[in-house]
């Protein structure tokens, strides 16, 4: 397929090497930073360009990959085309593409990018979804090349996936960040959690998180919780944290019991 | 050395193979399930015991791999000894023991276990600390036998460790549950994250995770924050972890730039 890849960022540097490694023509590397646009169309073999106006009009696909505020700004440019039109953000509908090409769609890759990083792409879900049957299927067909995990998703049903891959990706590395923070203050690193968090980080791949839940809430030990929030009294932001995940562990057990 | 364990759940279970292999000799398994007890006794080569008062006096050290609240019990219980008596506890005191005999302290495999399960001992952090030097010290070389990971803490260090792995172990399984949870009532599954959480699992075993902080709240997209709190409207308690936890973000990302 010929594709022609806005932006020169963590997402454009993936899918470009990837989309070429995988048999595509990359034709152009369209991007605002004159500096990565260069640097990364000279990689995959493209033309760099620096106005939408421009776009080869040999491309099959443009992939949006911009930031989601990006995406509009694009779409509201007058920018039009017959190509298939497509972006990459797990949020944004696909509907902001609507005025530039009646072919339009989500490719989203359900990872976090960032340039250099090895991404074992055959294993990363894509979202796919087009504005018709045939879009739909190209950008299914293009997923297919890189990645054996391809999901048709709705709007809806993207959404859902993003905001629970905030609890489980987002929100997860913040509570390491506490930790971190917590282990620090008492003269102690992170690496004394790493074999625990790499341990159960395993479980939860082959096992329902339910069942792998430890913990003094989980053992509903309420000396262990006095004890700890006791521990955590001059940390306000700690306490309210501890406080109400032990709640919602505690409710949980009682929904399973 | 002469070991006595106490208990025979996951813990004792763990342990008692775990030093067995290492060339200690289990004497006695102490507990008060008659089937578990004689069942391990059996498969360590050890006598299956049911009172306090009958551990083996050629015990060195008498290992409490017991509940946080059966530690009490047995140390109220006017057991008394010679021997190094220990518990495996994360949390409790090491002064619960001072009344079973003048050598006590932690023996704390800072790992989850469950029976059967493959553990990497030789990574595991030993959280270890004695009543006096020489208590410490065999405790130190004991763990040093089966990990390369030992740590001399003082109390309140462990109690900031234990607290700190609630945060980042039980309370990020519990997000993963929530996500599951989520992702189910949405016809979806957990599966569509799992490379997802590998992959970052990988990443914060060698790198920071303020670092690797991703997400609309580290970006302070304010845009899909609002967007993922209507998504979560009928949910109260997810609202609320979403909100403190963003907010968390937030203001971490404020203190760093």
């Amino acid at each position: 397929m010929n594709i022609s890849i806005i932006g020169s960022g963590n997402m454009a540097w993936h899918l470009a090497h990837k989309l070429k490694q995988s048999g595509n023509k990359i034709l152009q590397i369209t991007g605002r930073n004159e500096q990565t646009a260069i640097a990364l169309a000279e990689e995959v073999n493209a033309v760099p360009n620096f106005l939408l106006q421009n776009i080869d009009v040999e491309s099959e696909l443009i992939l949006f990959c911009v930031k989601d505020d990006a995406i509009q700004e694009i779409a509201v440019s007058g920018f039009k085309t017959e190509a298939i039109v497509a972006h990459t953000s797990g949020f944004r509908s696909k509907n902001l593409l609507e005025n530039c090409s009646p072919n339009f769609g989500i490719f989203y890759p359900l990872q976090t990018m960032k340039k250099g990083m090895e991404i074992p792409f055959e294993n990363i879900p894509f979202l796919v979804e087009g504005s018709n049957d045939t879009t739909t299927q190209a950008l299914q067909n293009l997923a297919l090349e890189l990645s054996k995990n391809v999901h048709q998703v709705s709007e809806l049903q993207r959404q859902y996936i993003h905001v629970a891959a905030v609890f489980a990706n987002n929100f997860t590395n913040h509570l390491y960040e506490l930790a971190e923070n917590l282990l620090s203050e008492h003269h102690s690193s992170l690496d004394i959690l790493r074999p625990l968090l790499a341990q159960s980080a395993q479980n939860v791949q082959h096992t329902s998180p339910a069942k792998l839940q430890t913990g003094p809430a989980a053992r509903k030990d309420m000396f262990t919780i006095e004890e700890h929030l006791k521990l955590l009294s001059s940390h306000e932001e700690l306490t309210k944290i501890y406080s109400i995940l032990t709640e919602s562990i505690l409710r949980s057990r009682e929904i399973q019991e």
